[in-house]
């Protein structure tokens, strides 16, 4: 068995820190070393959250870097954004990889970043070394990186679904509309009015129309992945559940395209991928599919009275979305079987 | 006080019908007559809905139109697509007038119904007569007529959206896309697995991609509002709620047009009705602003970036989408203030 | 018609607030005169709780009781405990009358009070004139008063479950199990981690096991009710809804009593209640019968293997639990009908 | 590695069949032979249920017992209650080892198994040998057992609480109350009108109060346990939750016991246990903490005012309560590591 990797999280108390913690205790080629947290820890983290108890010994930690104990090989940064970018120089030049969760380094424009996030980037440097964790596009830079952005929730629905038509001369790109509905452990583990059970529960809402950060980040990508200049409509919505993520994206046809033949560029895309399921049966995606998984399941309708593309997407945005995908880049970083503690 | 009208509901036990019954208990002049069900009854309406304990004195009686006793001015029709058409002849005959909450009457293209339908058409005759009962578009008609077709929930919420953008020539009417969004008792009252609490909770999905059968409802109404062949993309998705439905709809923009000038449409259009309310400020509708209620809650958002129009309404399925309306419906036929006992 | 008469509430935000907005905007025997909150208000009261567009134009003021303004007859006061003792002195000094909707002088028994909520009380004074307000326990007190406890929502349902049992001597009253399970709206509209969406939804817990607040009260009304000593358990839950409060209440026969016995005495006892509904039939009251509604609905049964009693009462914790039990308190202080506004 | 046992399902459609089925897929000493249910398949699992798309390659066959092809060692049959009794003779003659999920084998006394369950028992013969399989009281007789009764999911949270109050003479067990709160999976998958999502979302209910079947094997087993005839009162109500049972025990003192004397007790009790986790924290057990788990958390609180003990646990109805605590059963009848497949 190969030695293992002593690996540290910053930010275990949240929901993604949790389920990497979830994740990495039965990963077998893990060692977790520290629980990090931005405020002091008490209680051993199997007495404050009790899904644990008996699980680990660990006790959370606050996070300092200036007294940062470098008995670790890799982090996971599940930090605000704005933050990560203060650290991650400092544990770099430490020797230790990154495989940050934060929008820090997701975007490679930096007046994009800043326009959108309503601050200044600190740190352009590590920024240009930075690889979009997203492995099904970017597998191989992965497999080299020091540091890896790990994409952002809705970003991985929506640019999965859109990435197999890269080449289909029939779409018009200029069309795309992305329609997500997020369960609400996205909005992260914090006291907030707006994520209250009395003000979501049978309730739904859209929010940030036009506006919402994850934009750029699905229009730089879907622009390098079809080598054009892209500007999406992406909506995201509110759904009275924990978990998952469904996207709803449609596409305009500039010329004819059989539901087939659509479906076939999708599957052929994605046939070696390990985490993406594309749908060939009559059922559509639902999001209970992929709950507690890290898949993204994709479903294809073609409309011919309205010559346009409806693209259904899902994942549990927690794994696929967070957590999953982190350790799949891990797992890629280190020339593990990349499923390795994900199946 | 206005002599009180006789009326009879048919379908009383479902969701639609039991919301029905708690308006017209209210209503100062209404007198329920007969509630009727397609099975047989057995206790008091109280018992087996316990939230009318001690409202009402009547007992659901098995509705056959063989044996029907003429005993009421209007009836309010809450049953299956395919069966109101087979009533309401022998029932206008009888001199009453009818609100069918069915699918039946509500296409005036007979061919389009029959072929999203999968059914015949036995009742061209009074389909012909019948008059679709959106009030903020037919008013007038609604007031002379003997059948009104109560719209169904995705359309109300859909058409109500769309209609002010009439006469706007910037607008693209082949672009419209309404992703839609429901809660469950838009399924109606009945014992379904797809429709089980286990089944839905903590899930999310699309379903009829591309062939639900609102489409030609929606289709054939914005047709003959905006005086030309209109296609759309309709995608409806079920909700892990009660009651609600949110519409996301996109329309492009062909000409520039700036946020504050199509709400000033959408804003001029409803000015005068006492069921729209179109949101000023920054708060876009969600579900629980119209739940319970009989409104429509409107936004409106432009995209400058994409050049796109998204508009959000919002409407309690069972309200504003069935039963209100068919009150409204019933308000406007007799000449009551249209507002009496839904606000 | 009577004169209205003129009210303000403090505490208008909160979801008790909202709901005392929302019946009082109907009653045809109020005039809401200022709804005050303890942080400033910006908006009016109808852009910021969306639900109310177009129906009042107040707009929520900040609370100062210095800067009072004496412009009404009567105050519902849904405060914080502990802050409305410091108001009422000055407010019924100054000639108003005032429904309290904290705990602050539910409580006749000081040291239990400052035993329970740890903190002293300051007013003395007043809490001995204060009239406990469960109408069906002290109506006639309640139409003299000035001031009134309004009772808390798990003091209602559980008191009114017991109450009707008081002079049977089979009872065995030091055996009182009372298991309660509410929604969510209880724990009032603040942001809190413990009742966000995430951490509540698919999940139930109980709380307070052995020391919750509630106890000194239902204990100190069970015992005037029943003339005696009364200490009971009560364990409240917390349900993965909105609103209701369903207990379970368990007591031990003494001697031999049918069920149909105890059902009769539980009849007896409500037959003139307007609010409390005694079900007869097989049926056991559920919280979605009284949702929305002032009722208290009351089921029974007596298992004679293990000689128990077993009630289940339910209610809407934020109407007969809080709002519509003050207006109903309300209403029994000006004389009007009693159902006046919550029918 | 040992070699593996051949398995078949009966019943792999609801929902305890499927959690049969995701567990099993993964344990390393199985193999999965044969899918069966009642009605005839169609589809490949993995298209029928597509969470387990790409997982298995077995298509649901129809279980005919005329039929059989004898080619496993064990059988989970998860079939509706009296239907089991029917099956089990003919395959335990076959030579295949039984672990029967229904209540058939669960009860000894058959007089109250067929009062109780309105029904008569086909196969005393079997009952006899039948070992119930709750591994915490009756680990030695499953180990040599061919037939095991799984237990029921309430039975199992209510016999863990109490079990290990066994020799506490201080205890009155007379006074035994169960109060239990299950999510809705357990009422398994089938199209039902009381289950329907609109009819359990944002309610709450208790149901077969004073005569719900699993009273008599929740008796029966404290009977055995407390070595005396035990009779208790069982409330079970309906959590608008997928997965999860809370069971709230109270059990009257008749002399003082401290809470910390109780607590020990349940603790050396369990202190071997792998799957009974005892709360030591000031966090009482809550069903998040177990759900997706087999493990059964308790907590313990003794009202020194009342004498009462309240006890708490909390399982997943699915797991612990059935397929879970079923793998259990096989690991122990086969000598595997008792917790293979299941942490």
């Amino acid at each position: 068995m190969k030695k293992k990797i002593r690996v540290s999280i910053v930010g275990a108390r949240g929901y993604t820190g949790q389920e990497l913690v979830r994740i990495l205790l039965k990963h077998p080629h893990v060692e977790l070393v520290h629980l990090y947290a931005t405020e002091q820890g008490v209680d051993p983290f199997g007495e404050e959250f009790p899904a644990f108890y008996g699980k680990t010994d660990l006790t959370v930690e606050k996070w300092e870097l200036e007294s940062w104990k470098k008995d670790e090989d890799l982090f996971f940064l599940a930090l605000p954004h704005g933050v990560s970018m203060s650290a991650v120089p400092t544990l770099l030049k430490g020797g230790v990889k990154v495989v940050d969760l934060s929008a820090d380094y997701r975007i490679q424009n930096v007046s994009l970043f800043e326009k959108w996030y309503h601050a200044p980037h600190h740190d352009e440097t590590h920024l240009k070394k930075a690889v979009y964790g997203l492995p099904e596009l970017h597998r191989d830079e992965i497999q080299e990186a020091d540091l890896v952005a790990n994409p952002g929730c809705y970003p991985t629905s929506a640019i999965l679904a859109c990435a197999p038509l890269f080449q289909s001369k029939e779409v018009d790109f200029d069309s795309i509309i992305i329609d997500s509905k997020s369960g609400v452990s996205g909005a992260g583990r914090k006291a907030s009015l707006a994520t209250q059970f009395a003000e979501v529960s049978e309730n739904f809402k859209a929010y940030g129309v036009t506006t919402h950060r994850h934009t750029p980040e699905i229009e730089e990508q879907l622009s390098m992945a079809f080598d054009q200049d892209i500007q999406v409509n992406f909506t995201p919505h509110l759904l009275p559940i924990n978990r998952g993520i469904l996207s709803t994206v449609y596409l305009n046809l500039k010329k004819k395209l059989h539901q087939g033949e659509v479906l076939a560029r999708v599957q052929r895309f994605y046939k070696k991928e390990p985490f993406v399921r594309v749908r060939e049966s009559e059922k559509l995606p639902e999001i209970r599919d992929v709950v507690g998984t890290n898949y993204c399941d994709i479903g294809v309708r073609v409309d011919p009275r309205t010559s346009r593309i409806v693209l259904i997407s899902v994942i549990d945005n927690l794994i696929k979305g967070a957590s999953g995908q982190a350790v799949h880049n891990m797992n890629l970083m280190y020339g593990f079987d990349e499923t390795t503690g994900l199946i």
